[in-house]
C-alpha cells in the first residue's frame, strides 16, 4: 500500500475528539492537578488505537513522589528486528492563569474555525495526538506498524521534568531505541516546520526577601528595612540594562560555536516583522536584528523576570511596608552550563553583593542539550518533513528548554524535534489554541517519517 | 457637677456597641466600598445622642465625585459664644487584604479581652467613637455641652483626602472654629499619649512598564524586552542602598530643624526594642538609634514600595515573560514639599535615567503640615492629657499622613491630634485591633480637654 493512500485518510474529526478528551483534564503540573487522570486517559487512547500502554513510576509506594509516566509500545509484526522510535510527549500543561484574558474556557478545546483552543492544544496535547494519529492510521490501514514503536509520555514537563532522568535510568532497557523523535516542533510563518537538534536548559530559581513579621504602615519606612526594596536592589545587580548577566564566571562554560554550527544558523530564516506585531513590539532588546536573532535564541543564556511579588497589590492606594517580596527567575542556559554549578553562583553572587539574607530556592534545572548536525536521522528526517511541507528549517537548537540532555546521555541516541505547533499558538499564554490543518499535516509528517525510517 | 463625677461614669458597653455597629460597614475608601453606608450610620448615631448631624457634598448633583462628608455640630446653650472645637475624623477604613492573616473576621467587631479587633477598631473608627461618647456624657450628664462642638467626618482619609480642601473651602464658614482635635493619636509603649502637632506629606504614585502585548513564552527573553527588569532597573535609579533618594532636588524645599525643634524631638523618648519585638526586625534601617530615631520618623522624607506585581506570582514554576510590571510607591513628604512638585520631579528623573516610557500616575498628594510649638492650646491639652494618663509627650510632627495642612492653611487655626491608638494595634494590617481600656481613658481625656477649653 502506497504511503499516500494511507495519509489521504486521515480522521481529523476523531483526532480533534482525542485531543478534546485530553484537554479536558486539567492537568496543571505546578498544581499537581488531575496528572494520574490524565495519564489514564491516554493509556485508554492508546489501548483503543491498539497499543499496549501502562503507567510506569519511579516508586509504587510512593506514588505521590512523581507523576506516573505513560509508556506506550507496539512491535512491529512484518519488521521486528528493524529500527526502534520512541516518541517522547508531555501529558502535563502550564497553569492556565490570568484567567480572565481567556476568550474560551481553557480546559474546554473550543474549535473555531480552523483552530482548536485550549490549554494543551498545542503544548503537548496536540504534538502527542498528531504521534498517536499516525500509528492509528497504519493500524487501521495495514494492521501493522512498519518499525517498532515506543512512547514515554511524562507529567512534569512543565515544571522541569525533575524526574525524568531517574525515570530513564530506570528503565534504560525498555526505553531502548534508535531514536528519540522530540515532543513538539515549531512551524514558522512560512509554514516550514523548524527541524530542532538542541534544546536550552534552565535553572529555576525563587528569590523572596524577609521584612517585619508582618506588614507596618509605612510611616515607619523610615525605620524598618523595605523587603520589596532590598529585592529590587539584589536584582539590579544581576543584570545590566543590555541584558548581560553580571554573576562571577556564569559564562565559563559556555561552548563556542562550530564555524558549521554558525554558518548554519546564519542561513536560519526568521521573521522579525511577524513576530514583533504579534507580540506589539517595536524594537527588539538591544536593536537585535537579522542574523543575531538566531543566534541569540540558539546561544544566548538568558536571565528572565517570571514573577514579582510584594505587598498591596489591589486597587487604589495602601500605605503599607510588605513584609516579603519575591520574584521568580528562569535562566536559560547553553551547553555546557550545567545548572547546579550555576546555583551556586548566583548564591555566592548574593552573598558576595551583601544580600545573603534573601532566601533563594532551586526549583529545578535542567542540563541542555545537542544532537550532532551530522547525525543521519537529521537528513532522513528533514527529508520526509519535506515531502508534507515542502520545506523545512534546520535549527542547531530551540530556544525553549526540555530535559533532552537526559536522553542523549543516558540512551546515547540522537533526539530531534519536530512537529505541528505554529509559532503563534500562544503556548504558556491565555487563548493557546492548535491549528487544525497543521494537526492534519504533522500526522501526515510522522507518518511519512515512520515510514521512511523503516525503509531506510 | 465636678468632670470627675462624669468621667466615672463612662457607658464602655454602649461604646463599643457604637463602635462595632460601624466596624460591621466594610468602608474601604481604596475600593469606594459602603462609604455612604457608613456615613448615613454616623448621622444616626449623632442624632441619637442628640447632635445635629447632616451629609454635605461637593456637588450634589454629582454625589459619585467624592463621598460625603459628615457634619455634626452641638451648640452649648451656656456659653454659646465662647471657644468652638472641631473634631476631625474619617470613617474610610484600609483595605482588609491579606485576607487570610486575619485573626478574627476584619468587618465584625469581635471583643477578645481589653481588645476589640476589627479595620477601623482603632483607625478611625475607634478614635471617632472617643469623641462621640464623650460629647454623649455631656449631654447626659448636664443635658448640654459647655464649648460649642463641630465634627467633620470624611471617607476619602485612607485614599489621601484627594477633595478635603475643596470641602473645607467651599464650608470654610460651617467649619469656623479656633481648634481642630485632629483624628487619631498613639499611646506609646509607656502608656503616655503622644500628642503630635504636625503631619508629613505624601506622594502616592504608580509606575508601570509595558512590555508585550502579552505574556510570552520565556525563551523569547534574548529579544523581547522584559517590563519587569526595566521596572528594577528605573526603581533602582531612585534610592541608593541607604534610602536616601537620588531624584534630583528631592530635598530642595526641605525646611531645616529650629534648635527649639530638635531639641523637642530628642527629649521624646521612644522604645527601640519593642517595635523591633513587635515587628520581629534585628536593627532598623543604617543601623539608626536613640535620638535619631524620632529625628528620622518626624522629619525625614521616605520612599516606600508599598506593592510590586509582575507575571506569574501562583505555585511552582511558570516560564513567561510578562506583559507588563507595575509598583506602588509613597514617598512620605516634610515641610515644605509639594506634591505636585516632587512628582514632576520624579516624571523628569524616569525620563533623564531612559525610563520615559515607564507610565506613572499621581494616585494622591498632600502637603505636609505643622502647628506652631508655642501655640496655647498646646500646653493647655498637655496639660488636661496628664490629668488622665499622667504623663504625655509632644511630638512636632507625627511619621504618619493627613490632610492636616488644609485646615491649618484654609481655616487658620491650630491643628492638634491627640487619641488612643496603642502604638502596636496594627493599623493598616491584618488583625487591628483597639485597647478598650484606651477607648475609655481617651474619652476621658477629651472630656476633660473639652472641660478645660471652656474653663480657659
Amino acid at each position: 500500500m502506497a504511503i499516500n493512500d494511507i495519509i489521504s485518510e486521515i480522521d481529523i474529526n476523531k483526532l480533534i475528539n482525542d485531543l478534546q478528551r485530553l484537554i479536558k483534564i486539567s492537568s496543571v503540573s505546578a498544581r499537581k492537578q488531575n496528572l494520574e487522570e490524565c495519564a489514564n486517559e491516554i493509556v485508554k487512547i492508546m489501548k483503543e488505537i491498539g497499543i499496549f500502554a501502562e503507567l510506569i513510576y519511579l516508586n509504587k509506594n510512593e506514588k505521590n513522589e512523581a507523576p506516573p509516566i505513560v509508556y506506550g509500545e507496539i512491535k512491529s509484526k512484518s519488521n521486528p528486528n528493524g529500527k526502534t522510535i520512541l516518541f517522547y510527549n508531555h501529558y502535563d500543561v502550564q497553569p492556565e492563569e490570568p484567567l480572565d484574558l481567556w476568550e474560551f474556557k481553557p480546559f474546554e478545546g473550543i474549535v473555531k474555525g480552523n483552530k482548536i483552543f485550549g490549554r494543551g492544544a498545542s503544548d503537548d496535547k496536540g504534538e502527542l495526538i498528531t504521534r498517536l494519529s499516525a500509528v492509528e492510521y497504519f493500524l487501521k490501514h495495514t494492521g501493522d506498524v512498519p518499525v517498532n514503536i515506543k512512547f514515554l509520555v511524562e507529567g512534569e514537563e512543565e515544571t522541569g521534568s525533575n524526574n525524568i532522568s531517574n525515570y530513564i535510568n530506570k528503565y534504560k532497557n525498555k526505553l531502548k531505541t534508535d531514536l528519540v523523535i522530540w515532543e513538539f516542533g515549531y512551524i514558522d510563518q512560512k509554514e516550514r516546520p523548524i527541524i530542532s537538534l538542541g534544546m536550552k536548559g534552565l535553572l529555576y530559581v525563587e528569590m523572596t526577601a524577609i521584612g517585619p513579621s508582618r506588614d507596618v504602615h509605612s510611616s515607619l519606612a523610615v525605620l524598618i528595612e523595605n523587603p520589596a526594596w532590598k529585592l529590587v536592589q539584589a536584582l539590579s545587580t544581576l543584570v545590566n540594562k543590555d541584558g548581560t548577566i553580571l554573576v562571577k564566571d556564569w559564562h565559563k562554560e559556555v561552548k563556542k560555536l562550530t564555524e558549521e554550527e554558525v554558518k548554519m544558523i546564519e542561513n536560519e530564516p526568521f521573521d522579525e516583522e511577524s513576530l514583533k506585531k504579534e507580540y506589539g513590539i517595536k524594537k527588539f532588546v538591544n536593536n537585535i536584528s537579522g542574523k543575531n536573532i538566531k543566534k541569540a535564541l540558539t546561544s544566548e543564556p538568558s536571565c528572565n523576570i517570571s514573577g514579582l511579588i510584594s505587598g498591596y497589590t489591589g486597587e487604589g492606594a495602601k500605605t503599607i511596608l510588605p513584609s516579603k517580596a519575591s520574584v521568580k527567575i528562569d535562566f536559560r542556559l547553553v551547553p555546557d552550563m550545567d545548572p547546579k554549578l550555576q546555583f551556586e553562583r548566583l548564591k555566592k553572587h548574593l552573598e558576595e553583593n551583601g544580600f545573603g539574607d534573601i532566601q533563594i530556592t532551586n526549583i529545578h534545572g535542567e542540563s541542555p542539550g545537542r544532537t550532532e548536525i551530522n547525525n543521519p536521522y537529521v537528513k532522513l528526517i528533514q527529508e520526509s518533513a519535506n515531502k508534507v511541507f515542502g520545506d523545512s528549517i534546520i535549527s542547531i537548537s530551540s530556544a525553549g528548554t526540555g530535559p533532552m540532555y537526559d536522553f542523549i546521555n543516558i540512551l546515547k541516541v540522537p533526539c530531534i524535534s519536530i512537529g505541528g505547533t505554529y509559532i503563534f499558538s500562544r503556548i504558556h499564554s491565555p487563548n493557546e489554541y492548535a491549528r487544525i490543518d497543521l494537526l492534519e499535516k504533522t500526522t501526515k509528517c510522522i507518518i511519512t517519517i515512520i515510514n521512511d525510517i523503516s525503509k531506510n
